[in-house]
């Protein structure tokens, strides 16, 4: 069999990344062509890498009947219908995360990519982290034993702009349904209550545009397991991306990647770096691995890792944190 | 001025570890004399230690005008019956926590220090560990800057019988009310709402008794702070004593202590010790640090580092904690 | 300015692996042919990555006047006359270490060098790496303050044939010559002592062809620095690289990479992983970056930042160890 | 049996510590007396902890029939001598180090300790560590495997006064003594030659004085591995006290022990406390237990933990570095 062709839709800075990432990295495949709405620069990228095609636009994308799959990097808005129009192509899919910000159109995704029985995976890219892949494999290896608690710290260097928090849906549809899915994929167990305790502490203009910038969210899961996630939009020192699974018989700890491993001893302290920056520094090597994962369960014809199931189960349970955060209530959360 | 003479009541594990602190290490003080209601030993012990005078029972050593001050080491039922009567026969009070399991009882004793103008300590240790307390250092200091979020992770090496559940008020008045004690000494503010995910996954006995062995709590401080403990009866690892503050600056995050700094590296993997294996090797650096500040505190008429509002207060968000894990709701707490 | 042409000669491990390097990362250059003493499974090589040209041998390589620089990737006894004829072709020059075994055929690469004006950079790559670069401007920002002890732990994870140290001259020359290089960078003085205390303790085959395998090796710099490196063919945990710069203001010291920072707490202990396994893995990073900087130095015309110099000196001291450790005596090295 | 009834000689700081030590902490045994030809306070201090008798000297004190067993703290000068006598009375000895300057007056220690039977303990306190202890463990337990190297890491936060360096016999017989009993003691095995590369560059008056402040020592031992120390007599982060033992079947490596465990995490880096300041804070658990072997030893009638044989080969190894440093050549050292 040849190389997969795959078509890129959506060449912001993710879209890309993803490009590069196959061109360098994965040998089984290769980006045939790329498009975008923003023409600017887009041949010069296509041929820096030598991508042969630069469509008009993702329907001429789609059209292509050497294209064997897309990855879906343009803006949120765009992703439910791009998903379905693809999967109606015979496209397999890689779409950006999160698939949508209804759970309504992600279900529409979700029928589009099972009548057309096409390959769907969700970018949820920490789940291919070298961290936390090990700690699911020490989970899954019994070596926790029973999983009584996940932690999970997520906290951005720096606040988005204030007015990105309508487009995003706010901090918990944005940045905390990765932490989300992360700890339903620790504990291999869906989330039926969430209670966010959320506030405005970094900067109050989020307040002002109706988001929280600071929450702790405590967690209930199907199989009795119960988790905490802290988050905030800007720590002093960094992006800091910790997790802990807690259980019978020990607990899995990761701590923040650094740039060095090196410490300074003086007359003042003994200190080390702070952690990688921001998400393109730390998960580089998660979004190779997670294109890597992608080329692999074509080819072989396997399950998705990260299928529609986690992009609409995140997409709930971060609708119900915003619920919670507001009503000051917890929420049970309805899979039905 | 000459020693300060005290007086111990209760000649347990935690009164004989006292003991030996105010003699070894606290040349200002002299334990002059002790009373438990077990006679047996007790001679034994008081003349290893020089102790002089073995009483009956805590009247005649509260009668004894040559003590100025006690130590209230028996069982939690008798703390507040005590303290009254060591108000008023005029003697400074050391008290181990919890003082009572009713918030009542405590008004009363703080009634009776009030009036009888006695010195008045809560025995919550931890404040005075090296680690926690240079947190607190650092967080007066500014070095965090605002407080935003507070962390405590408090896991035990092995839970305590079932039975024992019933008599010490189950695990948030026995156990959590240090971590609650520590997030309201770290904040520097009042917890005004909390919220109890608990569940029982370590001993079905437990449950069974009624109590919990599990929790995730989540904290709201009148200052606008946000926070959240986790508990577990039982660390296959040993006893976990971790806190985190995290705030506009940055962060302090305190580890845990270890029986060495050795670490061994071979074909497995790199391994090192398990932390102290529980409260008496972990803490007794802070039990002899809270006794020093008793008597210093005593000699130089000052306030008390953690006074009858301490032991109220973390008693209050104990009941309230205990009652948001049996109505699966948030409880605002009053302290009017 | 075009894209740098870039003719690589030998396509063992290492060849490979900058072809790779120069492909995926290093844009203003271009990897325009290849040639290997072996030809089997080289065409498929060069058309995986894009390389036009496959030489028949590294002379018809050397003639083709479109390649502007080379990197000699051959066996050790072959890099010193291939230099020297690049070198007289007018082509820059990129040359794994040691450049040769003997100081006589370093100094007639250097003089063809200098005749021909020519670039030529040493595949020291070990300077690139994140952890010691970082010291090594630690150090240059006067952090350090005055140096007066370098140390610097390397051992392999296992040893090489014992039949391979005749080949490659023995450890001082094949292994240890790294980190004599990496004492002189970081000291930025020349090594004017050495005293080699080595032994057999791993293989006794290694013994019998007449080399080490286990030494401290105890350096005096120039600069009046003191210094001590020790080797060892086979760490049970894996490939080990520490090093540490002590000066008048504090220490600078680098810890192991390891593959995740996730450790696992149980019944047993604190474990973590062990270092990453071998130099592919932990000095990736470093082969990339040694390849931007020759490339950026062809470009602006600057100074070589491993020089013929240091391939010269690091071979005398590594020369001198040998000495000692035959002898028992401290050598003092003749730079003149 | 009785309490061991101990008489101390010297009351400086050591002297002090060893009194505390045994009041608090060895209920077997109990300080009967004390002298010191500093009078001054001397009274006062053995109030404080109940010492009966205050003895005019020290052959008063040896005199007394009562006493069992002697601490000899005094002058370094004074010893030996103070040790033949003490046991010619029939006292057990422990005696600080070094025992003596001269390998001659140990000798006559010796003998004096052999023809009178009495227990005899030299004070390597750092044997008794708890780092270095499990280390010892680790290395017996054969965890290690066969001992290839033996790296100890020894440096001080201030050097001595420059006039302090007669008195002591220099940096080799004060300082790095301690070092040399210590990779004695790890690797089980005498050394046999040591090569000294020293120099000063802490501070000029030190080698005006004929001293040294800067060393890396190369040792060999009988049983073939090999070891090195490092020592400076000035690191600006205080006391740094790291040993490494790596063998065949891996390492065990031993970190300096801290304040407290917290790091504060800010926009400029992650930083934490510097290592315990000097060897009182950092050695106060070994010369509790180094005494509490002493007084076990005594009634269970064991050999020594660190006799007479430790005091003399480490002197020896001592002498043998101070002559390598100025010879500029390794020195075999004669145990016959």
């Amino acid at each position: 069999m040849g190389k997969i062709n795959i078509g890129i839709i959506g060449a912001g800075r993710i879209g890309r990344l993803h490009a590069k990432s196959i061109s360098y990295h994965i040998p089984g495949a290769k980006v045939l062509g790329i498009t975008d709405i923003i023409k600017d620069g887009l041949s010069d990228f296509a041929e820096e890498l030598g991508i042969e095609k630069v469509y008009e636009n993702h329907e001429e994308l789609l059209d292509d009947p050497l294209i064997d799959a897309v990855l879906i990097c343009s803006s949120t808005d765009t992703h439910a219908d791009i998903a379905v129009k693809a999967a109606q192509k015979g496209k397999h899919i890689f779409c950006e995360k999160p698939v949508d910000l209804t759970p309504e159109k992600v279900l529409q995704v979700g029928e589009a990519v099972e009548k057309n029985n096409v390959f769907f995976q969700v970018g949820f890219n920490r789940r291919f982290d070298h961290n936390f892949a090990h700690i699911k494999n020490l989970v899954q290896a019994g070596e926790i034993g029973d999983v009584h608690v996940i932690k999970i710290t997520s906290r951005d260097p720096a606040p988005p702009p204030a007015e990105y928090s309508a487009v995003s849906g706010g901090m918990f549809l944005d940045m905390t349904i990765h932490d989300f899915d992360m700890a339903r994929f620790l504990a291999d167990s869906e989330i039926v209550e969430v209670f966010a305790n959320a506030t405005c502490l970094v900067d109050p203009a989020i307040g002002e545009a109706g988001d929280v910038d600071t929450a702790v969210i405590s967690l209930k899961f199907a199989n009795g397991a119960i988790g905490v996630i802290d988050n905030s939009r800007q720590a002093a020192y960094g992006y800091d991306q910790r997790v802990e699974v807690f259980g019978s018989k020990g607990a899995a700890v990761a701590e923040n990647d650094k740039p060095t491993n090196v410490s300074l001893w003086n007359a003042d302290n003994i200190s080390s770096d702070k952690p990688l920056y921001f998400f393109l520094e730390r998960y580089m090597q998660s979004f190779v691995d997670e294109m890597t994962q992608f080329m692999e369960a074509i080819s072989k014809n396997t399950t998705s890792p990260v299928g529609i199931k986690d992009g609409l189960n995140s997409l709930l349970v971060a609708l119900a944190a915003k619920e919670s955060s507001k009503s000051g209530k917890p929420i049970v959360i309805n899979y039905d």
